[in-house]
């Protein structure tokens, strides 16, 4: 392993996240929050220093693999969510360190899981930090680097698939750099796009920047404790719009940027996410229309809950935890069905889903009829065997992680519901679970060791099982392996 | 499609379930309950005719494929419960036929689930009859079948495979007959074994043969209403022995018969299965061991329950819905583990999981040191390819059926635990789920259509998946595939 370059990756990182702190601190310098700009400047001054100190001086072999990619990648977040951790553990708002890493691996990985009951009491800082960190880790925060830091070619593409959602990464053009730029541009434009709707539906500004960070990383970071449900009609309509829009493969953006209208409008992907959400909120407006006074109020309502749980941003406007059971376990099924693969949503991803489906189909047609030869296809390509198999052993590691992840946050005696959907919604990076970790719940139940457990859930959710398994192994079957 | 063939092929089995009647019809001779009588001989007599009419005259060409292997076991399985309802429901005691068939299958697949409150109100011949079709079930009807009628060669093993629990079915000796024949007499011998040791430790003798069905099959159907709750504890460690020993591959017994001691004790598959046990039973008798008076005691109800989970049998001594939380879902995970392939337990089986398990280890291996070249092996043989992806499929459409089916029955609004733990120990043939279908509750509390759908997945669950969905869709889809 190239490990200078693995330090000179993370230091670089770290020293970018200390520039990220210039954010809050403005919020905490308006608001005039002492304590917050302490902790904040801080933490900075500590993050350029301390990544001073990894980077060293540049490498002279800046090449990595596949495994030194995977192993980066799953570092560099560990480290960038225990120093986003420390202003929040000064800001003296989590006097337990534990809680305080919980709440900001959940915000980086886009979950939006909280260990608090009441948010309106946090200083506007640290809500800012809270919702800037949505909007840091949903593109991704090395594909951020990678838009600006000039790396070698191959290097760039393992830490690119390492860190994107997805059964198979593509890159939009031949150059890495290129494509993480166009990326970051899209995701900009868009994030800008919902920031003006917001204000112009009445929402006031602070609200509207977070809520624009949060929607935009499909986060769930709220600034109330009633999430989006005070908010008028029209700010929800423009959220659940732009969480939709978020959770559409960025590919699609890229076709339309590029005026292939036609190509965007044929991403099977894309589709099949349309269609799911459409017949989700047909089913649950349904099941749950004595509930609402009125059919346009439910399915408001019903749009906004399917769209917030299937992109796992998490944010709600009802307590979808007295809706029948029939419309609770769609949107158990939608947390882990997820978003499309390439947005910044979570879950299994929409595209794997698709393949799994078609696997059995065409298993089927092959057992009813042995002489057939058929592919399966996707997105109008025979998919490869390779992907097929990745997909597989995701499914296995994926479901391996949630058992293992269940049992043991099973040792703090809740019920099975509540630990259920507890790691479904922090592996799939959603947010709320039901029961005891509902809507209107927050993760304080859990005990440390099983904040802890469900913190490496969200990591490995975000970062699709591997790197995160990877960097446990690494050191540990080093020889066994060799 | 040789339908003339399929259709002598079910002929057969219906006549052979004829002459399985005679057992609770002796009974009822026996204890002169004459409604039952009538409805077990009249059943007899109809399945007689029913068999003679669908066999026709023995088709002149006899040879099956793969498909029709899938077709035929499942089209038996469905007409062989439906033929086993009959009684059930003429005895008076199943007004609803839904539930007479929901009763009959659960027996056949050794699910063990039903739907009533009290069978201590039972006459004993329909008692018989439930437990002994967890016998008929366990081994597998068509390979009784086998043993008896002679079938062109590859047409036996193609049923016999489709029948078989586990991702790779090997013949034991070259003939499937021969085969056939030594797995019937293993399990003759073994519930022969079972019954007498009951006897010795002071089991009434009407109890003795159906606990010995129950438990060889890996069944569950109790004939007191406490399950097993009120025998002695000599009793009740004869039955926990024995429902191991049901739950390890026949191999391991064909092994021991062909004295290759050595061999058999060399299984992976049981080892693991029975490591599996023994770590389940430590950690739940550390976890349970307040609730007990003293250890032994804590020893045996914690082993009887992990045995009767593991193995899907279903027997229970004492309420484990009462237990804490990290224990029942030890218990919820051991479901799905399953027993061994070859036996007659159900679940997803210890290879698959012991499989699935080495593949991520060998992922992790090789995203470490990408050079290295490795393949999965298991039972000291590299896994191929087809065993693989057949295992990759399974699962996939195992989650498919289980997901939806959890799906549909929430529409009668149960809480999600019940409606999650009801498809699981359906669709894996255990029997007592977790809340409202715990080990002293019923499947009562279901809708019709829940009912059936539950059905289908003891059916699915026995036949691992496919044979049900390829009967569902060869009709469907034929002209679109072929």
């Amino acid at each position: 392993m190239n490990h200078r370059m693995i330090r000179y990756i993370i230091g670089s990182l770290i020293q970018m996240e200390a520039a990220m702190f210039l954010l809050p601190t403005i919020t905490a310098l308006i608001y005039k929050e002492t304590v917050c700009i302490a902790a904040f400047m801080g933490t900075a001054l500590f993050c350029v220093m301390a990544g001073h100190l990894l980077k060293g001086k540049k490498p002279e072999d800046v090449t990595i693999f596949s495994s030194e990619g995977y192993v980066s990648v799953a570092v560099c977040w560990v480290m960038m969510s225990i120093c986003g951790a420390i202003p929040l553990y000064f800001s003296g708002y989590f006097p337990n360190p534990v809680d305080a890493l919980f709440e900001i691996v959940s915000g980086f990985t886009t979950t939006g899981a909280t260990i608090l009951g009441d948010v309106e009491i946090l200083p506007r800082s640290v809500l800012m930090w809270r919702s800037f960190s949505h909007w840091i880790g949903g593109m991704g925060v090395l594909v951020f680097m990678l838009a600006l830091l000039p790396l070698a070619g191959a290097s760039s593409m393992y830490l690119m698939r390492a860190e994107s959602p997805g059964p198979s990464v593509g890159k939009l053009v031949p150059k890495v750099r290129s494509t993480a730029k166009i990326l970051y541009s899209i995701y900009f434009f868009m994030t800008v796009l919902e920031l003006i709707l917001l204000l112009l539906a009445g929402c006031p500004l602070f609200d509207s920047v977070n809520l624009s960070f949060a929607t935009a990383g499909t986060g769930g970071f709220g600034v109330l404790n009633s999430s989006a449900g005070e908010y008028n009609g029209i700010i929800q309509i423009i959220l659940t719009v732009f969480m939709i829009l978020f959770g559409v493969n960025f590919n699609v953006y890229f076709l339309i940027y590029t005026k292939n209208i036609k190509d965007a409008f044929k991403c099977e992907e894309a589709r099949v996410y349309l269609g799911i959400i459409g017949a989700s909120v047909l089913l649950i407006t349904i099941n749950t229309f004595p509930m609402f006074s009125g059919f346009w109020e439910t399915l408001r309502h019903v749009a906004f809950q399917v769209a917030s749980i299937i992109t796992t941003t998490g944010f709600s406007t009802v307590d979808f935890e007295l809706w029948p059971e029939f419309s609770r376990t769609i949107l158990v099924i939608l947390m882990f069905v997820g978003a499309c693969a390439g947005s910044t949503g979570g879950g299994i991803k929409v595209s794997r889903i698709v393949i799994m489906a078609k696997t059995i189909v065409k298993e089927l047609a092959v057992m009813n009829h042995p002489r057939s030869v058929r592919k399966t296809r996707f997105e109008g390509k025979t998919v490869e065997h390779e992907v097929l198999r990745s997909i597989n052993v995701f499914l296995i590691a994926y479901l391996a992680v949630f058992v293992l992840s269940v049992l043991v946050i099973s040792l703090d005696n809740l019920d099975g519901i509540t630990n259920f959907t507890a790691v479904a919604s922090t592996i799939n990076n959603i947010g709320p679970g039901l029961s005891r970790v509902g809507p209107t719940q927050n993760f304080a139940v859990y005990s440390n060791l099983s904040k802890l457990v469900l913190t490496f859930d969200m990591l490995a959710g975000r970062l699709e099982i591997f790197p995160m398994l990877i960097m446990c192994t690494a050191g540990l079957k080093r020889k066994r392996w060799n």
